[in-house]
């Protein structure tokens, strides 16, 4: 049986998963595809820093430049994150002529086109299916089982960290701070948690889907992005009484159709924690679970879901590109599948002003007779029709809460309209808005 | 561009399905592989018969021959379904070194190791992704995005009639026949619906997706087969009030951990409605859709989700096939991932009798003292314990219905205890058991 040597760059949490994974499975996997995958050396920053899975030190080195410049090397794992050695590095492997798999969405979403670019100068080939939502295999779904489909709609919980939070919360009445903390504790979120819970993380993994959605690389600069610092139990609780969950939604939604190949295709992209139908099949998608909902025109409604993160779970989204980069290798078929595939046509990426949606509306007002029709009257002048109004029971004092369902209006008119009303003096919070989905 | 020619055998509901996918989406498809795949003719029965997507004069003929033998055609769908006429087609088109994509359980559940080994012989493939689940790319993900796993336990709702069905029931308590004709009425449901009311072609279904998993072909003869026959809107209702949803479920499920490689790796492989807890993603599988739940020793638990049958799900399945095999045939790869890779290792399936499960035992006893010590004796002397017994409340009259939920026990026990428990004098109707599956 042919053998290929892999070299790694990073042995932390992803890495010593796909170390132990090969050991464990690397038979079985070559069995398979009838090629034997062989770790030549991992580099690391330290030698002696503890692992998830040991590596034993033999393997081990700090250089990653021997690693990958070793002739004998003939597939490269770039796992060390962030965007700025794991750049030279993964650009190091490709000008070789090396196939590189990457699980860093955050290098693909600040430098995927010119890795790209490389990849393609050099004959070789990039895979990147553990960057986005773990041990799914979406990329491959998106890439090769949808290659017929246009993708009307998408819509993923990509982010684990996220999901556990609002999923505990709606289920503890817990607030976000204390829930944050306990998942910190637990090692569920991440110390600081900003990239996760300010939707950033989120953004990298949707723009990669949209961008393979829609043949266009799409920025994470055109891709709006809201966290879930500002949802609280309350939120949740009225959410779920009027029938809704909220969930932090990657969205990449088809907007029109194009009439000839001169109008351009417009799509939204963005992220935002936003109600979506309990009854929903995505709303039951609990903990540090991911699922990503896809509506492709030929194929329908699909769901994908599974572990979107974690040692194992990742290290399974890694095995699945080692594998086809190792039969691209042996078949001398590194181009077959390129990184990123351009389709000509015009992409307009809706900027979110014009966005329409509906809304839930959360006010704190004074419990004083007229205070809705002066909000009203607001909505009226912004030409936003109200849906349904709901003055919770059980809640007394002189500030109580008032909850509002908004038909559908551009997101811009909706934000001003909440401004204003937020400066009524009967309001006495901030108003508190999510984005209702029908998924529909 | 390179161009390839599709010779098309069928043009019914699938086949008309891809011709118009095709139509609609070969372009995107050519642009995002680089090789444009033209229908060159399409062989039907009758050429003046209807079909769901019109399908152009020029483009049908009534000799399949002709289509699959023209040097001119490089890929050839079978399309035509049963397992004769169709076992003729693939084997002329496999002889003659052509790519063959199909959607054709029944023929893979008959003749899959002869149609591999012809493959083989000619240096070509097979490919049938549309084969399982419809528009679900679960082949792919199994084969493919779980490489590196060995698959632990796969649930498998694979009939989106029964699926159609029971949720119907569930529903709206209508009873079997009801149901059944209206879904006859609406075309979810063929006539006759035998073959997948009696769950053959979940059979199918599973021993491909069990073959896979474990890399040994079983046959449909080794996999055991029960229907949704016996259920009924009391089963529905009674097992709701415990907390689960009955299902017709594909079962692959891994028994035991071998030691060493002379050990066999023990594996069920069955098909019956069973009771899995209303909590699981799996219980809210509505409808005509499909889902496959696959536990991987790496990934973890995952869920596919999507349309089963139907004239665009379908399609979308064959076109990522007919891109893979077009890519194959472009690079001279075909035996890239033959259609089917035989593991070493022995798998033991195990027979029916000696399954472990809990089971939801379903008794008509005359409502009179004594009756529950009478039948928990014959459980005792089985030595099956019983977890709890509900008496449920608002029935009336001589003959009073009494659920059973029984602790683990094998298969073969549970059924020869039950045989005699429907002998007993107080026992007025047949015992209906269902197996409960805790998927954990
Ligand atoms: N963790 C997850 O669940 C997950 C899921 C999906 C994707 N990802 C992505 O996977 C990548 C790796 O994440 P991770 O969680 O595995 O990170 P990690 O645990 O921090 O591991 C990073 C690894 O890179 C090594 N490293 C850092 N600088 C290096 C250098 N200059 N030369 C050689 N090695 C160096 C570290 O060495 P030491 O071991 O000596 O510190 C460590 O082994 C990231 O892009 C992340 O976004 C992670
Ligand atoms: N329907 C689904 O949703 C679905 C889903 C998954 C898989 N499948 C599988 O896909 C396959 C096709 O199913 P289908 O529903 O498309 O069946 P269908 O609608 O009955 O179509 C069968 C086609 O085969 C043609 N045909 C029959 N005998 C022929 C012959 N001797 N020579 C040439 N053509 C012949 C028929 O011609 P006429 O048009 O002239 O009658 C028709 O076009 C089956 O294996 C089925 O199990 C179906």
């Amino acid at each position: 049986m042919d053998v290929l040597n892999l070299g790694m760059v990073g042995g932390g949490t992803v890495g010593s998963g796909v170390f132990h994974a090969l050991q464990q499975n690397g038979e079985v996997l070559a069995r398979r595809i009838g090629v034997r995958i062989q770790v030549r050396k991992v580099a690391v920053k330290a030698v002696d820093e503890p692992r998830p899975y040991p590596i034993p030190h033999r393997f081990l080195t700090t250089d990653w430049r021997a690693v990958v410049e070793d002739p004998e090397v003939h597939l490269v794992t770039e796992l060390v994150g962030g965007t700025t050695v794991a750049r030279t590095i993964v650009l190091t492997a490709l000008r070789l002529g090396k196939p590189v798999i990457t699980a860093n969405k955050a290098l693909l979403s600040a430098h995927g086109p010119e890795l790209f670019r490389e990849a393609e100068r050099h004959g070789t080939n990039l895979y990147y299916e553990a960057s986005v939502c773990g041990g799914i295999p979406i990329i491959k779904a998106l890439r090769e089982g949808f290659v017929g489909n246009r993708i009307r709609a998408l819509y993923g919980i990509v982010n684990g960290t996220c999901n556990y939070i609002l999923t505990r919360m709606a289920r503890d009445r817990a607030d976000f701070p204390t829930v944050l903390a306990e998942a910190q504790r637990q090692g569920y979120a991440e110390t600081p948690p900003d990239l996760d819970i300010d939707g950033h993380d989120a953004q990298h993994k949707t723009g990669i889907l949209a961008s393979l959605a829609h043949g266009t690389w799409i920025p994470a600069s055109r891709i709006n992005v809201e966290g879930i610092r500002s949802v609280t139990p309350l939120d949740l609780e009225f959410a779920a009484q009027l029938g809704y969950t909220i969930k932090l939604l990657g969205i990449v939604k088809q907007l029109n159709a194009p009439e000839s190949d001169e109008d351009p295709t417009e799509v939204q992209v963005s992220v935002y924690p936003a109600l979506i139908p309990s009854a929903h099949v995505l709303a039951g998608v609990q903990g540090v679970f991911n699922a990503v909902f896809v509506r492709g025109d030929v194929v329908g409604d699909t769901l994908f879901y599974g572990q979107g993160a974690g040692k194992d779970a990742t290290a399974s989204a890694v095995l699945s590109d080692l594998a086809d980069a190792a039969l691209d290798v042996r078949l001398g078929t590194r181009r077959r599948r390129p990184a990123f595939v351009e389709v000509p046509g015009r992409i307009r990426v809706v900027p979110m002003d014009e966005i329409v949606t509906r809304s839930f509306v959360r006010l704190s007002v004074v419990d004083r007779p007229g205070v809705l029709a002066r909000i009203a009257a607001v909505f009226g002048q912004a030409k936003i029709g109200i849906a349904s109004v709901i003055q919770p029971e059980g809640h007394t004092g002189e500030v109580v809460p008032l909850i509002l369902m908004l038909h559908e209006a551009p997101d811009g008119a909706v934000r001003k309209a909440l401004a204003r009303i937020g400066r009524l003096p009967v309001v006495k919070a901030p108003p508190v808005r999510f984005r209702v989905e029908s998924l529909s």
